[in-house]
């Protein structure tokens, strides 16, 4: 991609808060197009869904200090959620807190792996490293969009993907070195995580029009890297890249397992229940 | 109380991790005797149990915003409580996460308000306008304390207490000159929370004895700056200062109501299925 261009005052250099981007939209210097708030759709409904999952840590991990780092990364992943919901908000007018709070099941463009219970430590360790993986690497290259917004949110949010990246990496490590009930326990939680791997680097309609842009990259332009980096940790931590048959997918289309209807029961319920409350 | 004098590295200067606690009781520099322990012991288990409960509203508050900051007052809390459980544990030999996961709930020693239920959003502000005027006073008078090492947690502690008071500040406010909905809300969380606040204020062998050395003060001491600064905002959202018996209490001596019961066994089921594991 074209090194970002832009007349705004959002660049990849610069920190921003939801708030600065709302500003932004609002004021009609940054606004954006159908595609990019529809691709920032997609990346915010994934973070916030993720952190919707791991805020359930806080106080039940294996150690005080490991409550304490989940804590923080759910942090982190709903501030992504809300500059990219912000962001996507303003192609038409809506706010981060309109599109976490009152859209329906179908509205959602997480894809399956965000929303797939926690299980067990392990399993949500296995979720993190294949997260925090694609996640580093989509932001790496996004941090090169054309769009300087989405440049810009991806410049901030690599370098703390960066850092959860290193956490899942010495858990995986940890977990497979450690007893053989924790070995036991990574290679089921991989395994169960695995089949949702392939959705994540799918292409469609909308990442080609936004790849020739140079908005985007095409998802599965990251595969490889993916493939290589986690392989690397895998055969470092003696595991096996688990053979598991793919799921079919359909987060991007709206098309969700039972777990979004849950978990959206959970986040909506308290601002449905007084819609334009001034709290 | 006498300026902290100590031949610690632990100085209320110098901003410290559990980490840098662990060490110093490991090492005998700074060792609590029984007394500084019970006392650590209690405003660890407050900040613990606090923790727990306010971890529950990430991503189920009313704006994006809001479980932000609920959840960064969670984390802070936590890290109160597991540099306040690592002196502690020093005494005894035993870690943060050994008193965390492997006490019952008689050897707990929050008091009744931290267990209390969340309720409705307006309760869960309400508990927290309670607490952070509570701890605002003693951390700021504990960070001089005799004890370096008490002093030095509360002088960071202190800190970060300071927002969560002007947070729940700010939110009472709102509700109250909100709806009618949000200030008959605010009303009844105050009344509910506030048969709890006399606990937090009770005086008892221990803390009197370590007010004479200069370790600590008296709970009671740290009321009428309570009263004064909670009944000015209180003023201002033109709300009265709920008129309801207090509660017994007994949290401090280990006795419990039943909500404690769960969110122990919420918190210590993953710690305690592979007690001793490496993870």
């Amino acid at each position: 991609m074209a090194p970002a261009e832009s007349a705004t005052r959002i660049t990849p250099g610069n920190a921003l808060r939801p708030e600065d981007i709302a500003l932004e939209v609002q004021t009609g210097v940054a606004r954006p197009g159908e595609d990019v708030a529809e691709y920032a759709l997609r990346l915010g409904d994934d973070a916030l869904i993720l952190a919707q999952r791991l805020g359930h840590w806080i106080s039940r991990g294996p150690e005080l200090e490991e409550d304490v780092a989940l804590g923080n990364i759910a942090l982190d992943q709903l501030g992504h959620a809300r500059s990219f919901l912000t962001y996507a908000g303003g192609a038409r007018g809506k706010t981060e807190d309109d599109l976490a709070y009152f859209r329906g099941e179908d509205e959602f463009r997480s894809a399956y792996l965000f929303e797939q219970p926690n299980g067990d430590f392990a399993a949500t360790i296995a979720k993190q490293f294949i997260v925090s993986h694609y996640q580093f690497e989509l932001y790496r290259k996004l941090s090169q969009s054309t769009d300087a917004t989405l440049a810009a949110i991806a410049a901030k949010a690599v370098k703390e993907v960066d850092y959860h990246r290193d956490h899942s990496t010495q858990w995986v490590l940890r977990l497979a070195g450690g007893t053989e009930e924790s070995r036991r326990r990574m290679i089921h939680g991989l395994k169960v995580m695995w089949p949702y791997v392939g959705e994540l680097f799918q292409d469609d309609a909308l990442t080609t029009r936004l790849a020739e842009s140079g908005a985007a990259v095409e998802p599965s332009s990251l595969r490889p890297d993916f493939d290589r980096l986690v392989g690397a940790v895998l055969a470092e931590a003696e595991l096996d890249v688990p053979d598991v048959p793919a799921a079919p997918g359909g987060g991007r289309r709206g098309m969700h397992s039972e777990y979004l209807g849950y978990i959206l029961a959970e986040m909506q319920v308290l601002a449905r229940q007084f819609p334009g409350a001034s709290w």
